[in-house]
């Protein structure tokens, strides 16, 4: 059924309950209106998925919505920030209420797990596609940027590495995908908790969206630095090791990308601090390696065996 | 020629001069990190532009780099706030360096003329389209908003109608369009020096994108009001006249849209503050009706005939 633009808007998007602090003014005037606590930065990240190049035609709209909404709020987690606001820009081949529904309440479910309200937005006909702009906060001088690692930091990453490529995998290739890998990569977790603990410890940190090795290289790349990653401790999850070979398990978490897990720096002086954190948070991280001053990505194995890595992630263009 | 996304972010936009203040990071990490000075509430609006639906396929880069911009920050215009931050999610089919430059020049000029940065974007692959967020602030409690109007109010709009749809029709028809016309739709001016101006005069205001009709009923709508208009009150400029009807350019002044002026009221008791403030203004304003209690929105003639008019603006859907 073909809906008008105002209707669509105040029936799928306008209705959504809120959960972001500071609206003056949501949905339905010309700008919204909003307010920044004082004292806080206001950090901000915009993504765009397209389909049949960032997802598939078939996927269903509740998961596209919850998982675009994830790898948005990924972006403030990565700095530190804490999720408050949203805009949402659609474009659809046609008004479809049932499509419509299914978003709107996947990105429903996502706003209330990350604290987000929807302020506005902009619907338009064509080649279905979605650019979503995430606003948060952040203590002025908190932000955890991709500058700042030093030689000797340790590397630590979040979660378990490389199951959102075998989730697209089972997806494409298995009548009956495996449903923690097809989690991974439908339902990403923005390890919000994780980068708020962060701030006053890493001293880089980014998510992981392109793939480790491409990744971790843009917090080199800045200061023309190196790190040696130990192979054995790139955290991987027990069904990836049980449905693929451990090659090719490394090989996504190394290269694959869409993980949305954190990459992060902690240096010496604040190792003890983060140790002590650590039990306390609900999300599992690993050391797997230390940022070195020759340029470049050193792999080395359980026999201490050293390789260099090629930094090579997904190519937008 | 083809460049990756990076050398592409590089070369054709982060290199632009940055005009916004409070920008503490910019493009190239997670998100951007923003200032809003202390006692300013935050404006955001968001547009998107697809091919084929919002411009056709053979404009200019340049000209759809500069028309988009100026089209989004007329929401600004119509909130009372000053222009600071764009972001910019860019999808396009193939990274034509040729293509970028001229978008990246136009861009650059829009910038410029509103005192914009540009700090953060995504650039995908893809059917040809565009988001735009803008940035602003305006003084808490100062916004112009679309709620507000009230019964006696007058009603002015600035500059001059209909003028961007005939420079479409131009466009379209004529083998030598009308420069005039052609750059008026091309290079629409947000008014933000009137939305400015406007802070503690209007009632209520927005900005004419889908139509004067269409819009004004935005303002009425949510207070259950009508409007009164004097239809030889409507600016139309001496170029629009000379190459179209009387009719049809009232017809397109009314429900055309694209126009991107301003339409707001003026209480009585703001009048004399508003006329005085009217001759140091760079734009033209007119007085085109007023608000009536009565729902409805009706035309009256220069022989005082009266006649009911439609709302019916531009469709999304």
């Amino acid at each position: 059924m073909a809906v008008a633009e105002f209707d669509l808007i105040k029936r799928f998007f306008a209705s959504l309950p809120q959960h972001g602090r500071g609206v003056g003014l949501g949905i339905g005037d010309d700008c919204a209106l909003l307010e920044v606590p004082e004292g806080q930065q206001l950090a901000v990240s915009i993504d765009t998925l397209v389909e049949g190049t960032h997802f598939l035609p078939g996927i269903p709209a509740e998961q596209l919505a919850y998982r675009a909404l994830g790898a948005c709020v990924s972006d403030l987690a990565a700095m530190g920030a804490e999720p408050a606001w949203l805009t949402l820009a659609l474009t659809l081949p046609e008004s479809d209420s049932d499509w419509l529904e299914g978003f709107s309440r996947g990105l429903g479910e996502g706003m209330a797990q990350y604290g987000l309200s929807l302020v506005g937005g902009d619907t338009t006909r064509g080649h279905r596609a979605l650019s979503l702009q995430v606003h948060g906060w952040v203590p002025k001088g908190q932000a955890l940027t991709r500058r700042g690692a030093q030689p000797g930091d340790s590397i630590w990453v979040s979660g378990t590495l490389g199951d959102a490529m075998a989730g697209l995998d089972q997806l494409q290739t298995q009548a009956d995908p495996d449903p923690y890998l097809l989690g991974r990569f439908y339902r990403p977790s923005a390890r919000i908790e994780l980068g708020l603990a962060l701030r006053e410890i890493a001293s880089a940190a980014l998510d992981i969206s392109d793939g480790l090795l491409a990744d971790l290289n843009h917090l080199l790349q800045h200061q023309d630095l190196g790190a040696e990653l130990q192979l054995a401790q790139i955290p991987l999850s027990e069904v990836l090791l049980d449905r693929y070979s451990e090659q090719q398990a490394l090989n996504w978490a190394l290269g694959g990308g869409e993980d949305f897990e954190l990459c992060f720096c902690v240096p010496a002086n604040r190792r003890q601090q983060w140790l002590e954190k650590l039990p306390g948070l609900s999300v599992s991280c690993r050391e797997i390696g230390a940022i070195c001053r020759e340029p470049g990505l050193i792999g080395v194995d359980q026999q201490g065996n050293r390789r260099p890595m090629a930094a090579s992630g997904y190519q937008h263009f």
